[in-house]
């Protein structure tokens, strides 16, 4: 796009609701629409009755939480919802009744025909409809698509195979203290008991604790993983198969990845693609065996990818492997849910 | 195999070495002698000039530690090798020629034509052969190939992929102690300088820190891991390709495998062959969410295997995916280590 000399108009601050503000994606999408200068009008904290009057930093200095209801959405023009899947299903459809655009962080209309389920990197054109009900996708959907789509736009990805190193912050602010509090006994030598996640986390990792699908073995997460990445790619036929780990990091995703392609490719091809690729950052030093790393990930807008190699088990070299980490709360959450909106109003 | 009535003879007791005794994997081949009644007479524990005169813990009290010289062999009939590569390929030929069975746990001789790779409930049929250098394999392909041989035998493993998930002590008792140390120090808001890994370790993961081959963008670790599963499945044809990351976990390595068969394969089967397999303990509770773990594979000799179900990016229903973990320090060096030297002097 060549450099305008018009002003761009000055936009009409919008008034936004965030519901789930006391949960750890709720202070990341206050903390990103800040820091991205969106042009915020009134901000109206929500969440359950119990956290009402409790308060939070927003822009302008410490902002009370209110209690969720059902006149909540007056007079707002955005609302972001990040309080889980029933209060998004209970709520989600009022706020758009009542004039909202709604960017839902929940699973509860990610796989509805009618919902686009959006990365802007990837498949913003769905914005152009104007839709009022925009689903934010499920963190390690949004942080492996983000890498898969540079590739399957050159050479469509027939199969994906990945298996996650998933951070505390995907369950949870109470899950990240957690993780600090059930380590800092581990060290001490005292007993802890879990009471966010099922199994101790200190210095452990285990397989995602979402129910296990009888018919498939999948879990959840892994189910959910495998279907938004089909449609955020617009790809319904891709074969896919997701391994979802919790390892004691706190707030970014990693993740393997084998990726086969239609035709023949090179990792040449993926890296030159990758680097030019909006909201990818290539770590892929060989010399200084330097990598993708949650800790750089984190607080960072960018999935980081590398370990960018012909996989050796395809003989066909039809197949690439990757490795990504990514910020679960900013692009698996409040980023992408800000990007969005910012997509919408603009 | 029917009760014999008739006594087990009593076995002489056999002089044992251990090169590498001050670390991680010296300490757990004296404990695991003594835990499983290895008729064990004088025990010489050799190290590094520097740790001479140490005392370590032995079967009958403090023991120190000698010096490592070409003599050091003399009257031993087992010597175990722990202390990397370039000392096994200077002293295990004098001690083999010293008339010591000689189990090396470095890499050194690992991929050379003679000498035998053995996983004792694997191919421990190469040890009839009365051997007296065996290679001790690295650790994730022990424990790899204790699940993965008797999925092979039955329905041969054409395709393997696997993503790892490597703790700490395969680095070492130092990296041991610098995941403690840095992740003290993180949550006292300390900063702490690495010394013994490349990268943060506290609340981190990264690519496992062996140099990348620029031919293939492997590194060392994923290399060895490959070629070893092919020589001691003797599948020298497999396709297989690892990523092989390094969590803040102690001392068990977990992984993910995506195991393609020959035939079509259920998980009922692959559970039923596991359940019957030497060295392999199931933990594969759906209904419970209850998995292999790290925490709960530390200081076991079984490898834990479980997550199995029919990989869904297979259409054909040829592969399996499946979750493992098994202690490093056990089967992934000192107990295999005992085991093939209990076999070999049986």
């Amino acid at each position: 796009m060549p450099a305008s000399p018009a002003a761009t108009p000055t936009p009409r601050p919008l008034n936004v609701a965030i519901v789930g503000a006391t949960g750890a994606v709720g202070a990341e999408l206050i903390a990103c629409m800040q820091r991205r200068g969106f042009p915020l009008g009134v901000l109206r904290l929500l969440a359950s009755p119990r956290s009402a009057g409790r308060l939070l930093d927003g822009p302008h200095g410490p902002l009370a939480v209110e209690a969720l209801g059902e006149n909540s959405f007056e007079g707002m023009d955005v609302a972001f919802f990040a309080a889980g899947a029933s209060i998004s299903r209970q709520f989600a459809p009022l706020a758009a009744a009542q004039g909202c655009i709604v960017v839902d962080n929940s699973s509860a209309f990610r796989m509805e025909d009618d919902t686009p389920l959006v990365v802007p990197e990837v498949n913003g054109a769905l914005l152009d409809g104007r839709p009022r009900l925009i689903a934010n996708p499920n963190c390690v959907a949004a942080i492996a698509t983000v890498a898969l789509a540079p590739i399957h736009a050159r050479n469509p990805v027939v199969r994906l195979i990945g298996a996650t190193y998933q951070a505390a912050s995907g369950a949870g602010a109470a899950a990240m203290a957690e993780l600090e509090a059930s380590t800092a006994a581990h060290l001490a030598g005292e007993p802890f008991e879990p009471k966010v996640l099922p199994h101790p986390y200190a210095f452990n990792l285990f397989s995602h604790n979402t129910a296990i699908d009888p018919e498939t073995g999948y879990n959840g997460e892994e189910t959910k993983v495998m279907a938004e990445v089909r449609k955020i790619l617009g790809a319904p036929d891709l074969r896919v198969s997701f391994t979802c780990v919790r390892v004691p990091v706190p707030r970014a995703h990693s993740m393997a990845l084998t990726i086969e392609c239609e035709r023949p490719v090179t990792p040449a091809e993926v890296e030159a693609w990758l680097a030019d690729a909006p909201g990818v950052r290539l770590v892929n030093d060989a010399a200084a065996n330097r990598f993708p790393m949650p800790i750089e990930a984190s607080g960072r807008d960018e999935v980081l990818a590398g370990r960018i190699r012909s996989d050796l088990s395809d003989p066909d070299g039809r197949t690439i492997s990757l490795f990504l980490a990514g910020d679960q709360l900013l692009k698996g959450a409040a980023l992408n849910a800000v990007q969005i909106a910012e997509a919408l109003v603009n």
